[in-house]
């Protein structure tokens, strides 16, 4: 008997609303090939997003799940479908030169009778490749295959009950890595070693709730090297005159509470601290508008009026939509938090606000996972204090 | 000055290998998206494949990186590339509605005179994306967009001695963490603790060699649920009566050699211990025949024979190339072992060896990284012993 992370009901009304976007979208089946998203609608969970899958919705029903032979026994035991609702290929599909999985996927929906259906298919997703977008357009000739990149992923934006209380979790989580490694950071140590230890708290968790994968490894560049966001670790050792900035997130049952901080050793430069002044005004201003009825570019707006103050200009987003996910990003791909977002914040979304600075020479990170609540401002789930660290 | 991880010379080497595939293809011009291969031509490495980016390879000259605004700095800072060589798009395409990056990738391209060139893509690419092709065939009308999946690919395969060095180096790590994982299991622990202490022990690496992240996070089903072969872990704890396959990789400078060992906790069944000497023995006959001149299929041959004789018959390949990667897979998605796969074994060819056996309530596996060499049979790179690991 499998337990989801969720109940059954939580799984239904995700199921209903996804129902009625297709309907707004007009297309008659969804193929779901983001791993958060097959997440979301069964359960399913494994590290399997790297052979072609996918998760078929349909008008009623259970969905169905389908992928590659051996990956089906991963999905009898990460979700409640039946063995009616577990469609698979063999194996050797897989990377051949002469087929593709998609030509099964084809068969595959055609049997259910969907050969001359409107077939929503998640062309921005990762893992829904080129080629197989071409596999599947040639072996359903006479379906419309619809970009609904998004239908799915717009749904998950505003979190449920249960699902808060999970991201509460993962800020634990957070919490407790970035504590750990502000104590233990120190000039001569090396960062593969200090990554090591992030990753054992991360996964390590916080009491029963033990730490999943995160789906971005910890970035955490040092010196000029902290001009370039998105470095990962070397075996270099921390140096005395350098900040490195530390963007990690906790993660409990794929859903993650991204949160950064900047710390120093030695003496930090008058325009480092200045900077670092102006990053916590710009949270806290932006935290204050990031309620019901502002919108997501209100956000950046209130960030960017800090920054000017002390002469610095973001040409980059300051945030995203964040929760459930799988490598390569713990971001949504919904909610921008830029100017040009429009999106009506609600109670119950959840975003990664993410003001980094990566300057030509140096960079410095202090960022929130901020959930946005029915009455006021928004809450910072993860607890540590806004500053620069600065170790002697 | 950036340090690179192989000499200038080895890049010139696989750069000119790479346009004679070119030539052979008919590509005028070639658009790299794996992560892999965008390392391999130029040292770039970060974790930035979340969004759309590639290098792009012409006739002649410097490849160009392109990419993300903020990622530029990643190229400047692990790339040799000049300036002129890194191309960049505003962070306004980001997951916006209205534009996508491989607009500017169109733009870009035509601008170095391409518009109307035969321009190789990796189709079948991660993060090469159904929608990302549709915009570049858009903005391209006139040029040729051909599928070059497995270009890079395939010049990747026979590793040079440079490379050897980093794959031993990964071997070391991945040895190292294996054995820790053999000597701290027992039952009771909980499995997130453990996989925390593996991720610690890979991450440090072995000595001055740092350990980097694998492309695959551990995997470690146990009892029923080792029947699914890519579930990763939970909170639960060891258990007495159980057997749980760890599979994972020790990671070089992104060179990986994947290693697998299973420990049961108790006394094994006798069809496990059966099942553990026939994948001995299949493992020995394998790398018996894995020797230049014989073919990919050979090792797959000669592994079933020796499971035939217990009664066991794999549906699914036995391996596949492997070394540099990046998330989602240590796979290099070019040679399989698989009775099929007629490619001939050639000195330098690094293969992770991987009979798992997925059963319908238990799993087992037992897996090598293995290196063809120029005489005699295949070197197992790393040294764990092939045997069911008990405990009592």
């Amino acid at each position: 008997m499998v337990v989801l992370p969720f109940s059954q009901s939580e799984y239904d009304r995700r199921i209903a609303r996804t129902r009625k976007a297709m309907e707004r979208y007009g297309v008659d089946v969804l193929f779901v090939t983001s791993p958060a998203g097959m997440n979301w609608l069964t359960g399913y969970d494994g590290w399997s997003f790297y052979v072609d899958q996918g998760v078929i919705l349909t008008g009623e029903g259970s969905p169905y799940w389908w992928g590659r032979l051996m990956d089906a026994n991963g999905a009898r035991r990460t979700t409640a479908l039946d063995d009616e609702h577990i469609l698979y290929y063999a194996d050797r599909y897989i990377q051949a030169d002469d087929c593709h999985p998609m030509d099964d996927l084809a068969e595959k929906l055609a049997d259910l009778g969907f050969a001359k259906a409107a077939v929503g298919v998640e062309m921005r997703a990762y893992y829904y490749s080129a080629a197989g977008h071409a596999a599947l357009a040639e072996g359903l000739p006479n379906a419309k295959l619809t970009d609904a990149s998004g239908l799915l992923d717009w749904e998950r934006v505003v979190k449920s009950e249960p699902e808060i209380a999970f991201m509460r979790k993962a800020a634990a989580i957070s919490t407790r890595v970035m504590n750990h490694a502000m104590e233990i950071a120190e000039p001569g140590m090396r960062k593969n070693v200090f990554v090591g230890e992030l990753m054992k708290t991360a996964i390590e968790g916080n009491g029963d709730d033990w730490g999943d994968y995160p789906a971005i490894m910890p970035l955490l560049p040092s010196g000029a090297d902290a001009s370039a966001p998105h470095l990962t670790w070397s075996g270099d050792a921390f140096k005395v005159g350098e900040a490195t900035f530390i963007e990690q997130a906790g993660c409990y049952r794929r859903y993650h509470a991204p949160l950064s901080r900047t710390v120093f050793f030695g003496t930090p430069p008058d325009y480092m601290k200045a900077a670092a002044d102006a990053l916590i005004a710009g949270l806290a201003a932006g935290i204050e508008v990031a309620r019901p009825g502002n919108r997501a570019g209100d956000i950046a707006r209130a960030l960017e009026t800090e920054l000017w103050k002390v002469g610095i200009e973001r040409p980059n987003r300051a945030g995203y939509a964040t929760g459930l996910a799988y490598p390569p990003d713990w971001g949504e791909h919904t909610v921008s938090i830029r100017a040009s977002d429009e999106t009506l914040l609600e109670p119950g979304m959840t975003l990664h606000f993410m003001p980094g600075l990566w300057m030509d020479d140096w960079g410095l990170e202090m960022t929130e996972t901020i959930l946005i609540r029915e009455n006021g401002t928004a809450e910072a789930l993860c607890s540590v204090e806004r500053k620069l660290f600065v170790k002697d």
